[in-house]
């Protein structure tokens, strides 16, 4: 039974979206014996403003590697859920920063609102890894690549003298999006 | 007038294609004032076997990011310039390493033939460098992105203590692509 699960990330520059996108489909595909593609674009606006990454995981060739019937946004500013909530397939997840996102329009999906920066500065003591505690919270909702197969991935991937605290910051994330409250609404 | 550029780089796992492909859709759309879209599959032969990144370049937003009408390939390896060479467009260039490649398959297409490989250990004195060589062999013979633009992005990009090395690569691609023998045949 073949499945192709569709992934956006977005938010503003800086975010560090790239390399998130970068350890799933890399997790995906060299540690989880699945296939998976990785594109970005890149606009006037990637001088530090929006910032955009899909992965397209399958269990078969991607012939088309563009996400746009997402089973999974992630969403790290407000523009990007207004810009974006319209390409989630019906009962797909949108996820967002509680702290910085105040409003997510309705519609047919899930939405899971939890503290993704303010997680990364309290628990991780580390603000920049708040794109790791994401990655940590869509291992765990999306159920689609082993949380092991990230962790390689994330070893493999991120600068040297970093590796401890995007370990951690991935499994702060992961534990959140287990825990009973959840911040869910749909 | 509108164009669309499309450059698919190829060869083995490890020889920084990636990193080439992310440095020239950032200098395109960063430093360049147009529209890029970087992608790249991953499979299990990501593991250190087959690489592809893809480019495309544009004046106007780029729907379709994947490059399946080439106007440049690079092909690093006898492989991937066999597996690919049919995606170029009439008129198109093949551009290869002439000591990993040795042999072009004919069509109507400009073949480019350089030491690549071997100018980055003789002439910068740094065999890891090969992929900057052929982003400056690439940056002249496509005529796309300014090569301030590239050299911007390089500074920008590549790991902190290796600017000078990499940009001495792209230099003496650049000047090595410009020369009157220029290795080529079509």
């Amino acid at each position: 039974m073949s499945f192709r699960y569709e992934i956006r990330l977005s938010g503003a520059g800086g975010q560090g979206l790239l390399l998130a996108g970068k350890i799933i489909a890399e997790a995906a595909a060299i540690y989880d014996g699945k296939l998976a593609t990785q594109a970005q674009s890149y606009g006037p606006e990637a001088r530090g403003g929006a910032s955009k990454s899909e992965v397209v995981i399958s269990d078969e060739d991607i012939d088309y590697p563009v996400a746009s019937n997402l089973d999974l946004l992630l969403a790290l500013t407000q523009e990007s859920v207004d810009a974006y909530v319209q390409d989630v397939k019906p009962g797909g997840i949108v996820l967002v920063d509680s702290g910085l996102v105040a409003d997510v329009p309705e519609g047919d999906h899930r939405v899971v609102s939890l503290p993704i920066a303010e997680t990364a500065r309290e628990e991780v003591g580390k603000g920049a890894t708040a794109n790791l505690v994401a990655v940590g919270i869509i291992a765990r909702l999306s159920n689609v690549v082993a949380s092991s197969a990230i962790e390689s991935a994330i070893r493999a991937r991120v600068p040297r003298g970093t590796e401890e605290s995007n370990l951690k910051a991935f499994r702060v994330g992961y534990a959140l999006a287990g825990e009973p409250a959840g911040g869910e609404s749909s």
